[in-house]
């Protein structure tokens, strides 16, 4: 299958079946990509930070490891990184962070209002959008304070990291429309389903 | 008000108006208590990891600091605090969890049993149980590999946080029931309503 673009500043959904995988490509570098997935039988199962940070005794996932459901359940695996630097202790980029972060600029609806729209027709409502797991977000922790950066991310220009989906999902992803995220500019992500 | 006993291994939950204040209290040192909040006239608003760390900037807590909720609601303050180190990375131990680190235990139900138990009346159910604020949980991150250890907290007995609630709310509030997050023995958290 050839790559489907995600234009800036803007989010789709689709369904990926169990053993299929999914490539998200950031195809001009220094681009985010928010990332959700929900159980298709029940979408109130649904990717969950705490319990892959929990299992995987790291904040820093990559190659091998799982992202977990809310329920314990692995529901994706990372089997390729060009990158190895993803954030997933924040919400998506919405309205009311817009307003926050940048009360000069005309505010968007972000990757939250975009994963909220594209994911309406398969039953999630706003509420049950959570942390998602954010493609190529580069965001250092300090360990000795806890302060955290939002800043450009490390990925160039036809990087990839590539999922294996564990069961049949629902997935929500965007081409970041947060400038902090991607050094200032927005740009496209493209993704592969094979 | 006096302090109510939270017994070894057990959650509740209780409502909160605009205005009280909660104290937290480990009476003995070294314990964990998982808190949960949600909005009581609309339970699917519920404090969120994600957009608390957005707005403050950094993942270490303490006195100051603003808890938010999904929609981006300021729902609890951080008015006082002995210890300064607690966690919001995890999500409550629950019978999975103890199958995965304690194999060789019989299971518990945890904090997440307990508290969907607890929390049940007010319709909460298990699929709406994010990542909790973990008071006093002491989860140090390595910020050069994103590693993440589970250590015995550094509080002290007696020591206490205290929370003002900006809306109204119910809290669910456990006494841990996973080892590891207190130095291997189950002990009572206290709470204290004013």
């Amino acid at each position: 299958m050839t790559a489907t673009e995600i234009p800036p500043r803007s989010g789709t959904a689709f369904t990926l079946d169990a053993g299929q995988t999914l490539t998200v490509i950031d195809p001009r570098g220094v681009q985010v990509a928010d990332l959700l997935a929900y159980n298709r039988d029940d979408i109130r199962e649904v990717i969950s930070s705490g319990r892959t940070f929990d299992y995987a005794e790291t904040i820093r996932l990559t190659t091998g490891h799982l992202l977990y459901s809310n329920r314990s359940t692995p529901m994706l695996e990372i089997v390729a990184d060009d990158v190895g630097v993803h954030d997933f202790l924040l919400t998506p980029c919405s309205y009311d962070t817009f307003h926050h972060f940048y009360p000069d600029e005309p505010p968007h609806r972000g990757c939250f209002g975009n994963l909220a729209a594209a994911l309406e027709p398969y039953g999630v409502t706003e509420d049950m959008i959570p942390v998602a797991f954010n493609c190529f977000m580069n965001v250092p922790i300090d360990g000795a304070t806890g302060r955290l950066q939002v800043l450009p991310p490390v990925s160039k220009a036809g990087d990839r990291i590539v999922f294996r989906a564990l069961m049949d999902l629902v997935i929500g992803l965007t081409a970041c429309s947060a400038g902090a995220s991607n050094g200032g500019s927005f740009k496209p992500i493209e993704y592969r389903i094979d």
